[in-house]
């Protein structure tokens, strides 16, 4: 995760920063990367903490990066400075779009496409929110920036896809940022930037338009104590599932779109990984689930066998592990006691290499492992995994198709297909963020059965069982899942006109069985929820949301946040402690 | 499984033999071995289907083999005729009386032995019948024998421990067997032998001795149609369960304690065996629950990677199988679509070498395989699997040993120790369904609760789950398995007063972690219901049942008849259809 912070101020920026990025409190960030202006002169600094150092001038540019730094996020090109966040999804069109206009961008990177479009769009405008304007028009995708000019000084734009920009405003500067907290140190009032909004700040003022290239005004509202808020939404459970289109732009920001492991881990990690022949995944909970879904990429599309594992049950086996099995310990907190010692376990058994998947660097898996990689989640305060899953899910999917391509299992053509789907990927998952009011109604149907089961085939089964334990963890509902071919061994008998079984359907080669499975629940009398990327007319007792189309073997990353968004609505309808479920810690110290 | 069957008449045995084995009806067997006695002279002969061949003389004994026949379970020795049915514990101690008393036994066949203890019983006795007494005496197991003496026309014993002999008796012939049907021929009326009994048989009159030797009265009752009625049970459920002790002895009685891949499968198995790097075991419900316990045993004791797989979920994978892979599929029927589609999926997909487990020799998956191997269950009626499931565990815990062996995993002293747990098995199987009116005080208690978890560690959590999955089959009581480890990850969140939890608890390493887990739900007011071999003192909400001595890798099978039982009390107190469970069928033909 990376978050944005940009501040214009009449007198010099350095007192007035230093007491907003106070407000950031001991959140642990891993690099901040700061752009100053001063005189038509712009400079960047890189610093390993949120600490300011000393800026001259009048403006300052903050990129703060959760995970280790990344450069290419923060730009000093001409006479721009921009800092960036997210992906955007036509990147090759942009930049043969500014190869033919004679304003070739230095990179495919994001942040230098933008640069290379505001200045190209500024020498033609002569206006910088106009040329910020149709820089964000141009691209598509989740993303926010912040820039400035040396030809405008006091003036910083920004633009917002699907980011959550606020703005805060005071007689004497303006600032805008990603997050409530450093905002509240400029004003005690924050307006909220619409999707596709565009905005230009002056001291003690702000002007915003909006997508369709009207003038908007976005209303500040007062804001309570941020510290116990989250952001504008009512449930940090709500807050981190609507950010994981932008988390997981994040990451394929900082890896981009082409699977590659020597960016993903690092150019060791990738010799000693073309050394392998099967796979381990360990983990527990909702990290287990993301191990399963693994499983299945890694026979499917690198061609190595690998089998996920519970780590409490795994830590105590008595292991015949094969010769060059690459272990994987998944765990969001890195401190999961099972996982931790499973990992231990698998590296006395001879595991020949260990890699650990967490959102913490600094946690005790990723010290032990051989190797770490750093999911690009940020921050997680809901008890409940949301954002963390999913981005285990595209970590794991990156690492396959790494894998993939570093052993030929891709084609050229394949891989530009998984780059396609990997860029429209955040996009896709903001498209399913949008079916909550239809989630809602589901929600509002199930909130009192008794018994929920969940079903799916293939890829989409552990996306089953975890959307089974996000209903039995935030809305105390019992749900279970089984993958649809086995509902004939047992679940069967509890179908009765109570029961609801949701389904994840996306209209694949196992989408036909799937609906054979679903027509035994229907022919005694179940009542059917179907996620599907296919029209099915709904019916007596049968309820269909129509999801965005298929991206293939990535699809369980949007099934995953439909059915979380069920849970959510389900538990409020319940009126269940969201943030804090019962019998519930966020990482199992105790074994 | 085998069964047994004597008769002895005033005139000759062939037409009434002819009428008796009609009632068997169209049940397969693959082999018969018919002793017959003529003026003093035994003779033996052998058939493949339990249609009588033209015996002379008064008496005929006869031993039926659902499997391949096995020739050691009937002899003719000396002056001794004898039929057999099961295993004993004390073989090897039997057979060092035997030649201390100088009447060495032919082999360690209880056949054998208990022929041999016979000839020297009568060589002092000079009676039959106490000869009989004395010999059922000597022999620990679960198993019966009919024999029939030279010197002694007209006669026939027999002998039950744990096998439930019939007796029918006309005026002109007596008749004993393990199955009603062929007794129905015989008398309208059939009085039923209690463990230990020893009966002699002469035409028209038997006599019986009682465990405790002293002369005792079994009542003939009338009984209806057999054919409907599963012999004196409730239930065809019912019957099977308590079937159990004497399938798993039938299954030890032909492959012999010492686990030996030949014997189990052939020699050309083993020979191809000992080249496998990796085992995939494959199976659907129950089936799966076997294959997932196998793996246990054999990463432990084979020191062999192994992963189990639901079949529906396998036959559609992108398969990427390591070199040298065993794959083994599991269906009692050998007809599940599943898991036939699986075995060729996996087949094309490269597997070394395949083999089948399943309850029926003739069946679609043993076609299939390399190889296959017929679990000695006997034909199973009720719906949902008893018997068929323990006599798979046992079939894979003998190949994981065979394996084992000829792996060189095993020193002598660790095959003696398992030789003697198997020898226990049977008897330890008994010992359990002596628990029915402790599980039944269980299934008051349990009845009307909305939902159970089942929870263990280890090899015991697929039994767990097995557990599980049969309450929701015949009791439609909704209950749910899950490792203990597991049980933070989500159903925590369900415990409250009315939860209960069924624990499978034998008190080993993993006995500890399993309590602290238990402890949670305690702590949650949840209710325990722990199965255990060691002394847990009950309690408020908490509910003990002690098991049996641990058989160690063997527990699995100790604790799934438990949980059998359990399961059919609970549907017994619920009123539920037991032997027709609703939307089950025996074999899922349909995908």
């Amino acid at each position: 995760m990376s978050n944005l912070f940009g501040l214009t101020c009449r007198t010099t920026v350095a007192p007035l920063l230093a007491t907003a990025l106070e407000r950031l409190g001991d959140a642990t960030y891993r690099g901040a990367s700061w752009i100053s202006q001063e005189d038509k002169h712009l400079a960047r600094t890189a610093t390993r903490t949120p600490k300011p150092p000393a800026l001259p001038g009048h403006i300052a540019l903050l990129r703060l990066d959760w995970e280790s730094p990344q450069q290419q996020a923060s730009v000093v090109t001409g006479e721009f400075g921009l800092v960036w966040r997210g992906a955007i999804a036509n990147a090759a069109e942009t930049a043969e779009l500014l190869n033919a206009v004679g304003y070739a961008a230095h990179s495919l990177y994001p942040a230098d496409l933008a640069a290379a479009l505001l200045q190209w769009h500024l020498s033609t405008t002569h206006n910088l929110l106009l040329a910020a304007c149709a820089t964000s028009a141009q691209l598509q995708g989740v993303f926010a920036f912040i820039a400035t000019s040396a030809r405008h000084p006091g003036q910083i734009v920004c633009a917002s896809h699907h980011v959550p920009l606020m703005l805060a405003t005071s007689d004497d500067c303006s600032a805008v940022s990603d997050q409530l907290a450093p905002l509240v140190a400029i004003a005690p009032q924050v307006a909220k930037l619409e999707h596709g909004d565009v905005a230009r700040l002056l001291y003690g003022h702000v002007e915003v338009i909006a997508r369709d290239g009207t003038p908007a005004l976005r209303t500040p509202e007062r804001v309570g104590d941020h510290r116990a808020a989250p952001d504008f939404f009512r449930y940090y459970m709500e807050k981190e599932i609507r950010e994981q289109a932008i988390v997981l732009a994040d990451t394929l920001g900082r890896t981009g779109h082409a699977p590659d492991l020597s960016v993903l881990l690092d150019e060791d990690a990738a010799r000693v990984l073309a050394g392998i022949d099967h796979i381990l995944l360990i983990g527990s909970g909702s990290s287990y689930q993301a191990a399963l879904t693994a499983r299945y990429w890694l026979e499917a599309l690198a061609g190595l066998p690998a089998q996920a594992e519970h780590a409490s049950e795994f830590r105590f086996r008595e292991l015949a592990m094969p010769a060059n099995t690459l272990v994987i310990a998944i765990s969001q907190s890195g401190e999961t006691a099972d996982t931790v010692a499973s990992l231990g376990h698998a590296q006395r058994a001879g595991a020949a290499i260990t890699l650990a998947i967490t959102n913490n660097a600094d946690s005790t898996l990723a010290q032990l492992a051989d190797f770490a990689n750093c999911t690009a989640a940020g921050p997680e305060v809901g008890l409940t995994s949301t954002k963390t899953f999913t981005a285990q899910l595209l970590t794991l999917y990156l690492l396959t198709q790494g894998l993939a391509r570093q052993r030929g299992y891709l084609t050229p053509a394949e891989l530009a297909e998984v780059e396609t789907m990997l860029a429209q990927l955040p996009l896709s998952v903001q498209d399913v963020l949008q079916r909550e009011g239809q989630l809602a109604q589901w929600a509002h149907k199930l909130a009192k059965r008794p018994l929920l089961l969940y079903t799916a085939r293939h890829q989409q089964y552990p996306i089953a069982l975890e959307g089974a334990q996000k209903m039995l963890e935030v809305a105390y509902l019992h749900a279970e899942g089984h993958p649809g071919g086995e509902l004939k061994h047992g679940p069967l008998a509890l179908v009765d006109r109570d029961l609801a079984v949701v389904a994840c359907m996306p209209w694949n080669r196992h989408a036909e069985k799937l609906l054979a499975n679903l027509q035994e629940v229907r022919s005694r009398q179940g009542e059917l929820f179907v996620l599907s990327d296919t029209a099915l007319a709904a019916g007596e007792r049968f309820n269909a949301i129509r999801m965005p189309p298929t991206l293939r073997d990535l699809d369980p990353i949007l099934y995953s946040v439909a059915l979380q968004l069920l849970a959510y609505r389900v538990a409020l309808a319940r009126g269940t402690e969201i943030d804090n479920p019962r019998h519930l810690a966020k990482a199992f110290a105790e074994e």
